[in-house]
Order: C-alpha cells, then structure tokens, then sequence
C-alpha cells in the first residue's frame, strides 16, 4: 500500500504531498505535472483514483484484478495501459511477469501495480533526482521513461533463460537423464509463459509509436518506436529459444533412442557369445555312455581352446559389424 | 419450456404477463424494455416468435436446430445473435457448450435456448431484483448483462480443466500410466471442443465492441470491449493449455521411452551377470575324464570365490557406466 | 446422357420439352424461368449449350473436365460456377465428390454433371411439386435450392465419418491392431480429400452471400448466409475431425510404445527369476570331487527350498517396483 | 544455341529470317507480330538483346542467371516475366524444373531459355502450323499459348509422382523395408522442389489474370484466370501429396515399431517357454547324493510329460494374451 | 577503429581527408558526394556522427549496441538502415551475421561497422577505382553498392551449407552416428540462426524498392528490386534447407530404429535357435537313472544330427520371415 506522489508546477521543485482536493484542483486545471505511483492499493486509494481523477468504474476494475491482458483503452480524459513487467521467483528461477496498470492524462499519470516493480522504481529514481525531467517533461515523456525501463528489465530474465538452455543443450548431448528432461520441460513452460505477454505487449507498443494517440506527442512516437525495436528483439529471442529448446527435446529423445540401441547391442553381443559357448558345454555336459573326446587325455583342452577362438572369432564378427 | 417474461413501460413496475396482442402492441409501439426467455420452446412459443415478434424463417429455423456457430445475422427489425455458454458433464466431468440464441429488437431482448443456462438465469435475477436495470435500461445493456454473466461462467470451466492439467503434470513427472494418457486425450479434445466455439465467439464479441449495430448504442461499445478482453483472456488460457498438454504428451512419451531404457537396462545387467557365471558351471558340468580343477580339494571353492568376484567385477563396470 | 428440362413463363404450368428453337428464343427473350439439368452430357447436350445458351469455349472445356477445382466465374451472360457434392462409395465406404458445374443466366439455371447428384435430384423434385417455386421464383432462387440440398448431403458423410473415428478411438484405447493403424490412415486420407474441395467451396458460398452479382438478388443474400454457416460447420467439423484422428494415432503410438514396455517386463521378469535359479542348478551340476551339501540327506530339499524363497523374493521385488 | 524466329507482318506469311537491322526496324514500328525463341544463348545472341530490343542490364542478367525466382518485372518498353517449366530426369526420375524467360512487348514476344523446353516447342510448332495465330494475335495471345501449354506440361510430372506415392502407400501397408524409406525421402524432396517454384508461379500467373499490364488486353485476362485455376489445381495436388507423404512416412515408422512389437514377442515367448524347462532339467542334473524321482523307474518319463504339459499351457497362455 | 572517407565534388578526383569543419560545411551545403565508413568507431569517431552529422541519439546508440534488429528509421536530414552482413567463424564453420549500420543523406553516406565487413570492403574498392560512381553518382547508387555486395556475400554461406546438408543426408542413408545427429543439430541452429536475420531484412530490401524514400531515386528502386528478387531467392534456399535438415532428421530417427529392429532379430534368432538345443542338452544332462538313448551306442550321434537339423531348420524357418 505504498503511495509515491510527485508534483511539478513547472519550476524545479518537486512537492510529494498533496491533499485530496489539491490534487483534484491539479488535475483540473490542467497544468504542471503530476506522477501518482500506488503500490498494491487499498480501498482508500481507490477512492482516490475514482474521485479525483474520475476513472472509469470498468479501468478500476481492471486496477484490481490481477489477470489482466496487456491492453490499450482509451477514454475521455485519459487513456489506459496495461502491460507486463518481467520477473523471477527467487528460489525456483522461474519466470513470472508483475501486471503494470497505467493511466495517462493531460498533465498526469498514474501508475498502479500490486507489488514493487524494478524498472518502475527506476524510472520513479531517476526522476526524482533529474528534475529537468518533470519541469520540462510532460506525461508522455514519463509513460516512455516507465515503459523503456521496463521493457529494458526483460533482458536479464532472457539471460537467466539463455545460460539455462546452453545448460541443457550441453547436458543432452553429454549426458541426458530424466532430469534432464524435467528442466527442459521446466523452460518450455517458461518461454510459453512469458510469449503469452510478449505478443500482445509488442503490439501495445507498436500502437504507441504507431498512432495518434491524444496524450502522446508525435515527437515522442520516435522514441517508442525505439522500444518497440527492443520489443521485437525480445520477440525474436524468444521464439528463437522456443526453436533451440525444442531442438534440446528433439536431441534428447534421439539421445535415449541411441541409448536403448547401444544397450540392445551390449545385450544381444552378450547373448550371442554367450550362448553357443553354453549350449556347448551343454552337450559334454550330457549323460550319454558312448560320446567322443570325453575320454581322450586331451579332450577338455581342445573343446576350452575352441570355445576360446569361438568367442574371439564373435567379437571380431560384431567389431567388423561395429556394434563395438 | 419455461417462458419468463419481463416487461416495463418506463417506470419501475415489471409486469410478468402479457397476452399476444399485447406483446405486440409492445413490439410496435417500440416503447418500454421486453425481455422474453424462452426455455426449450415448444411449437406455440415458436409461434409467438413467429407471429409478434415477426422473425425471418431462418432465423426460427437457427433457433431448433441445437449446433449452430457463433454467429451475428442483421436483420431489419432486429440481430439475431448465437454464441455459446460454457458447461460441464456432472459425472463424467467433461466440457460441454450450451448453445443461446438471442433477438436484439429496438424495444426488447429474446433468449432462446434448450436448457438452463446458468449466466442467463443470474442476469433475469438480477435484472428483477435491481429495477432500474429495466426502467432506465435498453435492451443493448441486457444484452451486455447477458452475455458478460455467460462470459463469466466459462472461467469455473477452466479452473476445472486448470486443476485436471495439474493433476496430470503432476503424474506424469512422477509415475505415468496408461490412466494418464487416457486422460491427457480426454483433455486434449476438450480443449478441441472448447477452442471451437471460442474463436467465432470471440470474433462475435469483437464485433460488437466495434461495429456500428442499429440496436446497440456506442456508449455501451467500451463495455462489450470489456468483455472482449476477458474472451481474449479465455482464448490465451486455452491456447496455453493446448500447449501445456501437449508438453505433458510429449512428457508421458518420453517417460515411457526412458522406462524401456531402465528396464532394458535391467535385463541387459541380468543376463551379462548370469551368462558368464552359467556358463563357468557348464564347464566345470562337462563330463571329461581329465579335466583341471575338478579333484583339487578347494577346486570348488576357489571357482566360487572367481564366480563371486567376476559377478562384483560386473557390478563396478555398470555402476561405472551408470546404469545402475 | 439424361437430360430434365423445366420451364414456366410465369404461370403454374410446367412444360417439359422445348426444341433447340424454342429454348433458343426464350433464353433471348428473357423471360419465364428454364432448368436444364444434364448428367454426363454427350455431344449434342454440348451442342445445345455451345449454340443455344453461347457458352463462353472455358466454360465448355470446363464442363467435360471431370477435375475441376470449386470456382466461380463471371461472364457476359451468365456465371458459372464449379461445385462439389460429397458422395461415399458403397462399399469401401471411402468418401468422394462429384462436380457440379452450374450456370446462372437472367432467366436460365443450367445443372451439368457426369453422374447423378442426390442434392440436384431432390432440388428438382421439390421443384416440380411446388409449382410456385417456378412460376415465381427467379433462376437464383433455384441455385439456392440446388447449393443448398448439396451442402445439407455433407451431413450424412460426415456422420459416417463420425461413427468410424468414434470406432477407432475405442479401439485405440482398448485393444489397437495394424487394422486399427490402417483404418486410421484411410479416415486421414478421406479427410485429407474432403478438405481439399470444402475451403474453395467454402469461399464460393461467401461470395454468394456478400458480393454484388448480376444474376443474384440482393433479398436472396441472405439465404446463402446461411448455407454459408451450413458450410462453415461443415468445414469446422472436419477440422475437429482431423485434430481428433491425429490424437488417436498418438493414442495409437504410444499404446503400442506402452505395450512394448509391458513385453519387455515380462522378459525382463522371466529373464530375472529363471537366471539365478537356473545358475544354483549349474552350480551343483559341478562335477567337483569336494563339494558342500551333496552328501548331505536335505542337501538337494535344503536348496529346493533357498531357490523358492529366491523366487519369491523376486516377484516380490517386481511386485514393489510395480512391473507385476 | 538455337534461334528461332517468326514475324508476320499482318498478312498469312510467316517469315523466318531477319537480319539485326530488319529487326530492329521491325521493333521501332510496333507493327506486325515477332516472335524470337532463343535456347541457351551465346553472347551474339544477347547483344541482339541488349541492342535490338534495348533490353535493361537488369534482364539480361536475370536470363544468363539459371536460377531465378518466378517473378514480373515492368520496364517502360516491355515486361518481363521468369517461369518454370516441370521436367523430370530420365533416369532417376527424379522432379528438376527449367526456367524459362519471357520478354513482351508491344508487337514481339521473346523466349529464352538455356534448354528445350517442351512445353515451348509445342507453342512453337502450333503457331507455326496454324498462320492466323500470328496474323491476328497478338503477343499476349503467343504469351498464353506458351504459359498454357507449360503449366499443362506440369501434369503428366504430376502424374509419376501420383504413382510413385501409391507404389510406396501399397509397400509401407505391405512390406516396409529400408528402400521404401529413402523413396519416401526421394518423392519428400521432390514435392519441396515444386512448391518452391509452384507457389510464386502461381502467384505470377495470378497478376497475369487480374492486374492492368500494358501489354495485355484485358479480353485475353479470362484465359490467364483459366491457366490460374489449373495452377491453382496443380498446388492443391502437390500440397496433398505433401500430406499423403507424411502420412505415408507415419505408417512406416508404425509398421517398423509394430514389427519390434511383434519381434519382442517372439523373443519373450521362447524365453518364457525355455527357461523354465532349462530350469528343470537343471535341478535334475544337479549332482545331490539325495534327491527323489532319479531313482524311481517313471522318474524321466512323468518330468517329461510335466514339462510337455508346463511349455503346452504356457503356449495356452500367451494365446489367450493374443500373443500368438 | 579504421576510418576511410571518400569526397568527391562533382569532378573526377577522390577526396580521402577532410577535418571535421570541411565535411560539415559539405554537409550543410549538401552539394558533392561523401562515403565515411567506420569500423569499431571509437568515442572520436561518435563525436564526429553526432556533431558534423547531427544524428539522432538512437541512432547512435544503434551504433554502438551490437545487436539490432534489421529496421529502417525515417529522420528528418538522413535514414538510419540496419543490415546484417553473413559471416562464418572460420574454425568451427558456424554461421554468424555482421551488423551494418547505414545512414544515408541528401549527399552522404554513412557505414558503420564493429568489424571489417567483406561486401563493404569491396564496394568500397569498386567506388575508388571507378571515379565515375562518385562524380555521377549519388548517395542513393552507393547506399544499392554496399546492399548488393552484402547479400551477395550470403551465397558462399548457402554454399557451404548446401555442402554440409549433403555430408549428412549421405551419411544419414549409409551409417548415421551420435556425430551425424550433432552435425544436425548444428546445422539445424546455424539455419534458425540465419532465419531471424533474413526475414527482416528481406522486408526492408522490400521497403527500399517500393516505398517513397525521401532520399532514393525512383529511378534506382528498379535496381533494389533485383536485390530483392536476390534476398527472396536466400529466403526460399534457406527454408528448404530448413525442410530438408528436418527430413535429414526423421530420416536418422527412422535409421535407427531399423538398426534397433536389426539388432532386436539378431538377438531373437541367437536365442531362438540357441534356447532349445540348451534345453536337449539339459534333458540329456539329467541324472535319472533310467533314461532312453543313454546307453545306445548311437544316441549321442542321433541326438546331434536331431539338433543340427533343429538348428538349420529354425534357420529356413527366420529365412522365410525374412529376418535374415
């Protein structure tokens, strides 16, 4: 429930406080700018974004609920963004994505999210410090500030995903096992993930350097158009990971196959040599009164030595066969 | 064949019967809000159809017939709109579509469906509990109570699905059998089931939201966009669970594969152990009159000692090639 | 070489012959509405059409082509469009289409093809009883009749469809063979047959329904919006059909990989329990002159009972391991 | 190095022979009809090119080239249209495509190619035969004539692959081995081939229908919408092979693990039958001072019987399982 | 950090220093003609971008980031282009891209580059020798220079994996190994490698011949246009190889599972043959005392000539199965 206010009449100095009905008075008048930055907001909140900035019942809404699609709605008096920041659980390193809402008006925005997000309390950081930002910017300047270091914040979740599949794929081919085979499905669910957002995100961004939006001054498009550059890189890379870890499945199943294959070979190379040599000492083994060689002196030397070159004489039939 | 009818002339009374003459003295007048439900209607209900309500042959004929698509057909009195709730089997826990077709007059709003239908029947009783809905409405926002309470019905459908995904996951990673499978395939074609009527749904949705309908006023457009996001929502989660299902598919597949492998593994261990040692009896078995060994008072024991030892020498040579 | 000719000058009579004159001078005049239907059309039929009703030389070729992809062309005179009815072979019950080759002038609708069409047949008889049908309607109220029967004959082939994907897949789960996979492989290949003509036709159907063309009235738009849908259903269904017979040869794969899995536990149990106690029987089949327990009285029921024990230890091993 | 000319001035005499001069003139006039067939050209041959025709650089760069994408290039004097042409390898039977260049202009047509094209030699001997081609065509009418007679050689290439696919869907039914594999590979190939070709092609002969060019007449249009569909009849044709293919190389892969299936079995049912059995006369080799039956008169025959009876019901068994 | 200017006023001679006042003054008065290419460019070398020429901020942070998408920019004074030149690591043989930064103007040109790039190099050559490029031509004619030599440059890469796909299509039909399937992989990486680059570039070659570029001749587009046709003819060549790599990869999956077929018979016919004449061999080692044959003098050789005949037997019986 942490509330960030900044304020700017147009001088450099940035006021963080403002009574309810001050800020209402900002709002209609119109002028300095004014950036409202509500971290998992309560009831009271809510208030404030439905009286004094009178935001439509269906964007409180959409504030709430978690789940959101990214997505542009406009209104009247201010146009709603919902996009995704990138994320990861600590200890599992999985990928998550934290919804950013986002409402821009004419000499505001208000930027709203159920937990703390890094690339927002970047943007919040170098405002604060910078105060050219705020007394020369205007809220279009600050949504791009927002939605770059944002979008920005991806790529180290990329990275993680990238060391992790160079990890697989060197497993796979050295040594597979069904863990192995957990990770790649562990990764597979992270990049279906995070492309169920990075697609819809891309076009967001694309609409922003794209069309004629009320809030956004067209000079600024050139910088979103940036963005959506580094969208479509992380878009790119993406499915890109998707081909390679699904090549990592491909390898891996092809791996256990060509194991199965050698263990059938050790098996059947086994059972070949060792069979004859078996039914052999089988048959002197049997109880007849009349058989050959028994008697003779030499008789069990002779048969030890034929067995021998038999068995050799298999093992250079599976070496010439190169099953060894 | 359940009829319920709502009708307000403009004040907050609901009457909940009128004869046929006067429904269509309603219908011309084209003043106050109708809302006819009709459930599994009979002839003479197709007959008010027909008669007051004036509605083209095929549009009656849409209405029977249980499998229609998702569709929007204008007509010059009025649209007629199928799209499809969502619904479970009670025992077999499958998915299941109920078909809703809806008339969308200047004055009034149809239902028609075969069975009860659960988002319907919330937004008749919310409409009879909150009085203004009727009084201060139009038909274009009962239209949107409708389909926005059905939209909502499909998410305990998911949930279901959600939860039988997990379970599934789950088993397959730690003990997959043919149960397992039989299940990933019941999945599988509820989610062919689902995805079918979700995209023209979808579609219809988005329709509305943009296009200029005769019956539908623009202020309620940004509302039907709403409700296009959720059915944008409903359509990911399902694309994504196709997906996830097909991971555990390929899971389950590969699982199998490296159980052969185990079990091959097993029986190659097996016979490699025992054929040397079987055949090392079948020699000192032969019945040569002269042979080594065989009268040597630790003759038998040294061999057992030598059988031992080759059978732990095998052993150590698979646990170092770590089949075991 | 059977030829139906109807006309109607715009009474309740039907008439039933006309010489080449004749037809030649109501196809000029305008007037009256003329069916010719031609099934498998010889040299003359090709001459009346050449002559008599100026078919442009493609359309002509196109006609005596058994292999014509669904199309529509428009001419001077008339439209022509290209068809195809569904149709099974009665015994291999494998499914097919025929072509229909239909052209639409002012006052004509000409019906060519190289065998009989059910669809084609009951549009004339319904024609020929309801003489209204005739004496009010319009050569494109006829071409709805005749593309709409057509369409309605898919529902019976995609019903025998049905029942024998919904064979297979209860074979599939409960005992698949090779003539399971065959049986799979033929339903892939009809479906594979149906696709190909449903998407061209498909679009046809669209046309009628939205395009502005000569021959057609705009108040009949409509009903080709529905055989529209009609065709949309069809093609979704074959769609669902395709998703479906491709999860039942997974299905397929992966029962047969599962029982060659339970194959190789019963060798690898078979294996497992007759190689040792085979091995304790080499050993005491050792002629060694010095060696424990043959002498002795419950040497022989002393082992008898050791291997038992082993046996059982076995099964009960694999039995825990959950092979058995 | 083969030249071919036609000119014809407007009157019935084809004349075969020009000198650069006679041509050049023939070009500035834009009278008449020329037709100039050039099969793998020297450098004379492309300075007539160059300078007659006052080709761009681009062009002739584009027919030395041998392999060019299907393609139209406008310039202001002419277009410039690539095709290919279907033909097979003698022996290999292999599918290989020959590109033909066309260049059309205002009153000449010139076709280049590096060898014969069969499809060409037709057009050639047809215009040749028949003078009113070339005394009322003009070159769009030549263009169709060489387009339609190439596309129409696609089939009879069409027709070899259609019999080799059913050869290889008879064999992986029958009796697959490694060589139906690499046929399957081998037809794979071939289809990847075409399509690379066919779908541009298409596209080609589509413009050629539809889109204004200077040097067709928009009567002639209707003709190339015909070349279109047998284009577009070709491409459904290969796609479907496509499928077939791959449904082809999915039977094989289900036979091959059907025949492990079936290879396993025997394997498991012979060990099932024989180990036991080796078992038992194990036991009675055993060398016991004590053990019951070996003395008994009966003893051999009453263990042989058991064991005719043990290896009887184990076949009983396996027979029941549906083994056999 | 290699820097090499060309400037040419309009006459003859070739510029190759100038201080930074000179070239912004040929900047500003925009007359002449400017190339200045820079590898690895250091912060000097950025000064000079951002002050003589008055870049755009992101254009020089596209310079210095190694990765960016192909995209063009449209500024005010110059367009910004990316491209990415083929590469190949010269030990390993993989494939890798080189990105080209251009920025062309009203009379200069701008390339700039991390490493030496061939196709840069080489029209950089051509401009010098021929004076004539630089005196008539424009920014435009070097900017169609520098972009035909660099995809030219991608055909000795296609090359190299042609030759490298034909290894292993050879070897996968002779004898797939672990490596083959490395070598497939690889290849299988190299080519998604090169996809992600080739698409976007295909479209911005696209762009350059079509669209209105403020400072692109209509007149050059032509030549773009074949660049095109070339960047096509790369696309198409890279997807087979990307469907042929694929086919390569069933066709060594369905190799080994004919060998593990092979060697599952070998294994089969060894224990099928061998099973049997072990169990004669165990009866006749049985310790009975009254069994048949013992005593005969001839039971031994009868005993083995019944064996042999098994043995050959079983062998005619596999022959006919065809498992031999």
């Amino acid at each position: 429930m942490a509330v960030t206010l900044l304020y700017n009449k147009g001088d450099n100095e940035i006021i963080k406080k403002l009574t309810n009905e001050e800020m209402k008075k900002v709002v209609q008048s119109g002028e300095g700018l004014l950036w409202l930055d509500l971290v998992n907001p309560g009831k009271e909140e809510l208030d404030i974004l439905e009286k004094v900035f009178e935001l439509h019942p269906l964007t409180l809404e959409d504030c709430i609920n978690t789940i959101t699609r990214p997505k542009i709605d406009r209104f009247e008096k201010y146009m709603f963004i919902v996009i995704h920041a990138a994320a990861t659980t600590p200890r599992a390193q999985r990928v998550r994505t934290v919804e950013l809402n986002i409402c821009l008006g004419k000499n505001f925005i208000i930027t709203i999210h159920q937990e703390p997000i890094k690339g927002v309390e970047t943007a919040i950081d170098r405002t604060q410090r910078n105060s050219v930002t705020m007394s020369k910017g205007r809220p279009d300047t600050l949504l791009h500030l927002v939605v770059d270091s944002l979008v920005d914040n991806y790529l180290p979740v990329l990275d993680m995903m990238d060391s992790k599949i160079s990890n697989i794929e060197t497993k796979v081919l050295k040594s597979p096992t069904q863990k192995t085979l957990n990770n790649i499905f562990a990764v597979k669910k992270d990049i279906l993930y995070l492309r169920r957002f990075i697609g819809p995100q891309r076009d967001i961004v694309n609409f922003l350097s794209k069309e004629n939006f009320q809030f956004i001054n067209s000079r600024i498009r050139v910088y979103f158009r940036d963005v959506y550059d580094n969208m479509m890189f992380i878009n790119d890379t993406i499915d890109t990971y998707r081909d390679v870890i699904n090549g990592a499945f491909d390898a891996y199943l092809s791996a256990i196959t060509n194991r199965t294959n050698d263990i059938m070979k050790v098996l059947t190379i086994i059972a070949t040599i060792m069979m004859p040599l078996t039914l052999i000492t089988g048959i002197y083994g049997m109880n007849f009164a009349d058989m050959p060689l028994l008697q003779w002196r030499w008789g069990f030397y002779s048969i030890s030595v034929f067995m021998i070159l038999l068995g050799i004489g298999m093992l250079i039939y599976f070496k010439r066969k190169e099953w060894i």
